[in-house]
């Protein structure tokens, strides 16, 4: 399979915003100003698309078109969304830029920025349980309860809880990486887990996808807060330097910038040993792993 | 059927506590100040659970047991807690009690109680896709679309914001409508509703308990803003007179006391009447109907 992963990318982005918009309620309908802020902080701001792509990658992997999964796909960026808008306030990390422009709080104003997180984390769900003739109602609440709990306490919101105790002390690297476990790992990790599910996948694929998002789900993190250390900030969209500004632990910190890349590497190369068992229609969830250990931003 | 109105709210409220007890995370277990966030908020208030007892009450209308719609339950009273502490947040109405109290952000912190916030509404969703064997998968799935519409942009969470929008301003009766039907409305609709839909009911039923449900929710606030204005805050366990002093619009600064109060029980006695299709088995939902406008508190 011949696969250009900058195209790959591109068009699994552009699928992905075509539906969203399409889920989105319109920005001309009464709350005016709700609807244009979750759509100012879903659709304006240029992101990646990485775990919605995942999951579009997870089903081609597995022989299915990736629109089988769109709603999985749609339904992990909302939650995405919601949890950077919540993550931007003022009691949060107060981050007044995301993705190069105000954050959703400043361009609209706190309440409306809650609102709208609270929104899209709903929509999320509500996405995922629309009826649908393609697969059973049973693999689609499973794929349900298993983004729910990703994104919970036991996942997403815990490690997000996670990382605001360990602000303003030091920490070793086993609790970093708890942190980075739930907080941003157990997102991409059930991208491809409930891709999995809704594409009937074996117990051992399923084992090998789960494994493969583990892996690539840390390796991001780790680049990311490499790139926080020495990224440029009007490439990345964002202040740099602002981990350690904000004294936050962090790989590079704790490793050294040499060891952390290393160890970023044998995650990519785990994540690429679990495609063994496929065929290459993975080819795309190869490049992505790839991709991660060598974006820029 | 001889039901004592006060015992059948007490043992629901039991049930419904001891369950939601089981659902939420040990308070004990990392990162424990989440979790006892969650506690803190969702059992330590003496909340009346009156949208999980509504849901109880309509499946015994159907002729099943209470039990079988626990999950819906517990959801509906997760989605109203996070609501709870989101809404009094110093972004939104910035208030420091709650059911007599300290509320969530002034007993924890703003950052904690977002996150608790956001933990519940995921968790809602967590539970109510939780795998059954009593029902089919797919009028589960149904259920928690409809409670998922009920809580996001077109029910509770739009109607928050409209609320917001509406502060400060003068509004008239249809739009202080409005912003009612959303708010606090659909979340109760969708509790009997949401149990009709697990509990086989047919359309005729379906469509009478989603009227019911209207009429009461609406009356319900109606009596809210009646006991704001003329209640006792030591029986409200909150400062009344909070809405004149924010210049909230109210009913009965809309329509006078006397007419606010008569409105409520018009539409008391149309949510009776969407009874007379049920057997006494329905008589839960009756007295609670009654109960609404009788209420001091």
């Amino acid at each position: 399979m011949n696969v250009n992963l900058a195209h790959y990318l591109a068009a699994g982005k552009e699928q992905v915003d075509q539906q969203l918009d399409r889920y989105l309620p319109a920005a001309d309908r009464a709350p005016e100003r709700l609807h244009q802020a979750m759509r100012y902080a879903m659709l304006g701001g240029g992101g990646k698309r990485i775990r919605p792509i995942l999951a579009l990658a997870t089903a081609e992997a597995l022989g299915y078109p990736g629109s089988r999964v769109m709603p999985l796909a749609c339904a992990l960026e909302c939650i995405h969304t919601y949890s950077l808008i919540h993550d931007d306030l003022p009691a949060m990390d107060d981050d007044d830029l995301r993705r190069g422009r105000p954050s959703c709080h400043r361009a609209f104003d706190e309440a409306t920025a809650i609102l709208a997180g609270d929104a899209l984390l709903t929509l999320a769900f509500e996405i995922l349980s629309e009826p649908r003739t393609d697969f059973e109602p049973a693999a689609q609440l499973v794929a349900l309860r298993q983004l729910a709990n990703a994104a919970g306490v036991a996942g997403m919101v815990g490690g997000q809880m996670l990382d605001l105790l360990a602000e303003n002390r030091s920490i070793g690297l086993p609790e970093l990486q708890n942190i980075h476990i739930h907080k941003t790992g157990a997102m991409i990790r059930v991208a491809c887990l409930g891709a999995a599910t809704l594409c009937n996948a074996t117990p051992e694929q399923t084992r090998a996808l789960k494994r493969y998002g583990e892996a690539i789900g840390l390796a991001f993190q780790i680049m990311d807060d490499l790139l926080d250390e020495i990224g440029d900030s009007a490439v990345m969209g964002k202040a740099t330097g602002s981990d350690r500004r904000q004294a936050k632990s962090t790989y590079p910190q704790l490793m050294g910038v040499t060891q952390a890349q290393e160890k970023a590497q044998d995650l990519i190369t785990d994540a690429l040993q679990m495609m063994d068992c496929f065929s290459d229609q993975a080819d795309p969830l190869r490049l992505i792993a790839r991709f991660i250990i060598s974006r820029a931003c």
